[in-house]
């Protein structure tokens, strides 16, 4: 078992239920703030077993490291629009250098310019966490699933299995892309990416799609790796 | 796709919070009647949706069979008690012979006696049916699991990952034990009943184990082979 | 090594050649008798070894239960008829409900109405429990195939590898079927269904494909949980 | 499915059931006779289904070659002594080279010199074979493990599933080695080695474990490439 | 196949043999030079061969991208250090935004302080490259490997099978973690953490083995998903 | 670790750049020596790592055998035209039967009339070395397919994985069979067979493709279950 003195969770997270446009926080780039965090969860966790889910935030015991202003500044935010700070952010804490790395390719690729849009690479991020059962990123994008598409259930199918999902031809093909690239890389030629080109996506499109699959492989491998524990909050957002 | 007009739900679901006891319906043989379910569901699923999900209950065009007066009852007091008949025993009326075979086995398995409480068996059915990644079972049994243990990040560990669940000694060597035996059951033997004997099982807590992790690969099975689909109001529930 | 003193093998089990019909026994609804089992197994097995493989039937130590008067008079019943009681019924009879369900739903699936014949049943049970290389199924179902389809070489191809079996189209989509719902069930799809349909067989038909596909799925997995051993005569039967 | 006029089955094979020190027969050396065969097989197959079973031996399109004095007069002792010519030297009889070298590979390492018995050496045959489903091979070396053993028992359970053999630790330590080597030839290390160490074997038993796991990892594989099918009367032997 | 007009290498990469410190190039941050790469591979490439093999780079056809004036410095000193700009930054160079995220997280993981030597580094990287079959990642990194080691067969080792390797106990255990979670992260628990702190591991230590590992699985899935090409001079280097 | 005093290796290998045509050397057969190995290597291996590496041959204590006169011959044929003895032969060496039987199959196979070149052949002995993951057949094998093609990349992207060699159709469904026969034997069929023919092979060249696919298979096996160490000189040759 995890010995005691871990990474703690960053401050105290107020049950809230952010609307999906809180996620749009640039790292270091301070996007206006758009709706505060109101509403308490309707269905309070138990505070027993909420306290032992995410504390500590990941099984090693690595001493806090010092932020720079830009991600001092990021993780006030976080705590002004979403009302906690995500752990895996906490758990980045411990190296600012390595925080600003993951800060800046996570928000490029899940919040900068896209043909996909933030709800389809939210369910890349889904599908690819549930074929590496990842309990992390499947509770804490599980619940961007939900808060964007305004659809509990397409949460539900994607982390439970994508096939269920009732979803279009073109957002089918490219899940497919995503878990066979996550199951079998080595297996993916040519006749995959004309798959997709045929669903509609253009090159750029396909770079995205295998960026993000790509990206939550990294995440899925650190969390599981380090037993890293979401901020229990997620667990009731947008049902 | 499935074609149109496949088995439909049976009747109304009204949102409701079964509370877990209420789960100790046993077929035709008629137990006093728990707490009714009064309160309306928190969280209202966007009905389009909602109406989608479970509309038809299975992808087969199965007419509907005439049912045995017990199984009338039986599917009486899951409106009366749950607020909603489970989908599984709709997709099974087309047939009451298969019908009460089904409930015979399902409450015996579940609700009979045994060395395992009532949220242990929940336990192994999501456990299995994450390792099946059968959207049917982890829908209704994830419910289960949270509303047995009032814990519902018990329920989302084992949907996601059994072995991020924070249980006892014993309760992992039961998951343990279900999971092997459902992903290599060729692969276990005299060693591994051992592992569950020294967890404090008896020779005949195992064998309950073995019966429900065998029960749920069947119906993981039958469920994924006909794309049966849950309630939706499981998804709220318990939360 | 399994502890001594587990559930004991039934009766005595004479070295019989049961006919195919012999396997119509319905479970408490008394089929009228076909043909008593005459002639002697030409093959007798070396006593040490036969007697070593099925005793204990179980490694389980469970004591025997109280059975029915509807249980007593099937195992009559599979006594007079078959010459010996089937082993998985011997395991069941710790307990009368367990056993009772079982029995239902096996000769429901296996011996009710369908548009699959029983040879074709047979063939489901056997591909499934080669890819879960299953002892006890492989035996007790590879010898029922032997019966049924007088083609002792088709029992063997299913045992060992049913795409060597030379079946036709029907059939052979059919076991396609089976298996990949075995082996995969998450990746079922309507795809898979339409194979079915377009092979020849009517939804109700793909129900009961996946049930007993299903059933077995849940059998394999409890004998091989208990090691149960099936009984020996079945070795020699319809070679 | 094969197209015809494919590689036919030599002479003809009167059911026999050959004693297990009949196998001895070394290519192009000779051994002397040692009994003949000489009851006909208790249970008759079916001539319709038996004669479909293994013509063509190979689903390939291979005229006939030359055959060395040698080997015609290896493929005559076949014939006086079992009975008839097992089809993999009738499917490699295309080529004189190549049947010789098989020949003199597989008489090495199964009727040669060696710290296995012969009917240990069939054993991992078996048991390697199962782990490939080669039909091939499970049925002719099944029927030489039921014939060495005296134990019909023995040969069924290493086609169905090794792990069911109740055979001393030094047996399976043996097959677990081999099977692993089938299953994850890249994962196998000294501590597999010294596992067999430890149960008993020398350095020499463990090459030769090893060349016959790897040699049945080849055969089951031609065997599946080129549809070979068993001599049908192997089926009955020893039963 | 790729369509034409895809990405292009950038500049001409003169055969050159890299010393090991070569790579110490931090992106933006302009560390100083080290030794210039002045001698000519010894064994030149057929121009034929190697110029079909990374021309296009990737098989998406993405226009240029306008880069940061560090980008462009950053690119210069690979060219003067390194001779050539390796492939995968010509593929990022499509959009500048990505491509400082890419350079920033490798350069901090693979050259930042670590307790793990960047030998130790590259090793992760090949032994998980080897797991995922990736040939952009296998062949760079294993070409850094036989350089950081002056150890050509390391390099080898780690690309064919990370077993064969006879590295000592700490880096053994090191790799064993990185393919474990690389082929079944969620299967990594404490237990695998204590066997890392066991060989000599700091928490701090693990951390920087799954950051690795997890960012070789992101780089070979992106790698595979465009089918990356590397640059042919890596095959030859440090022979 | 391997005990000391085990297999060694045979004279000593000087350095040296065999060309393609040295391989053809004919077990006791005797074909004209063709170009002797001339240049020295022009990456010599530090001598520390290169003597660990292939010193033992293999992790068994096997005492040398007495040669034949043939195989006594063959030695000094491969030491005179390759410079040195490859170590499998060495590590047969220990039987001059099993020697013998391995060279007349490898020979036959690898070197003998047909219609897949001999490129193709080690082509296929290297895509199904990678599949097994086997350090000594993609060594020694991958210096073959560098040698006979000139192109030192198509041995690496064998190696590391064969759909990223860009080969012509016939060449790709033929390392598509070979591979799937390799990871899933019981799944080949007809269709494999036609998708073969349809590539413009003969039935003759189907039995080669498998016969060679099953070759390596089991000497991938053998090799890994006795650690089987290739000449070092193999890592430096037609880079």
């Amino acid at each position: 078992m995890p010995k005691a003195n871990k990474v703690k969770p960053a401050g105290k997270a107020p049950a809230g239920k952010a609307k999906p446009e809180l996620r749009a926080i640039k790292g270091g780039k301070t996007a206006p703030p758009a709706k505060p965090a109101a509403k308490a969860a309707a269905t309070p966790l138990k505070p027993a077993s909420a306290a032992a889910d995410d504390a500590p935030v990941i099984a090693l015991n690595l001493p806090p490291g010092k932020l720079s202003p830009a991600m001092t500044a990021y993780f006030k935010k976080c705590q002004d629009k979403l009302g906690f700070v995500p752990n895996v952010l906490v758990a980045y804490a411990f190296d600012n250098a390595k925080l600003e790395a993951f800060v800046a390719m996570y928000n490029d690729l899940m919040l900068g310019d896209s043909g996909l849009s933030k709800l389809e690479r939210e369910m890349i991020a889904v599908a690819v966490s549930s074929q590496n059962r990842c309990y992390y990123c499947l509770t804490a994008h599980g619940a961007a699933v939900r808060q964007y598409s305004g659809n509990p259930l397409l949460g539900e199918h994607l982390v439970m299995n994508y096939r269920a999902a009732r979803v279009n031809k073109r957002q089918r093909a490219m899940l497919d892309f995503a878990v066979k690239l996550t199951a079998s890389p080595w297996s993916v030629e040519e006749a995959d990416r004309e798959r997709l080109r045929r669903a509609g996506f253009s090159d750029r499109d396909i770079w995205d799609i295998s960026a993000i699959a790509g990206f939550f492989n990294m995440s899925n491998r650190i969390a599981s790796a380090t037993d890293m524990r979401p901020n229990t909050i997620y667990h009731g957002q947008a049902r």
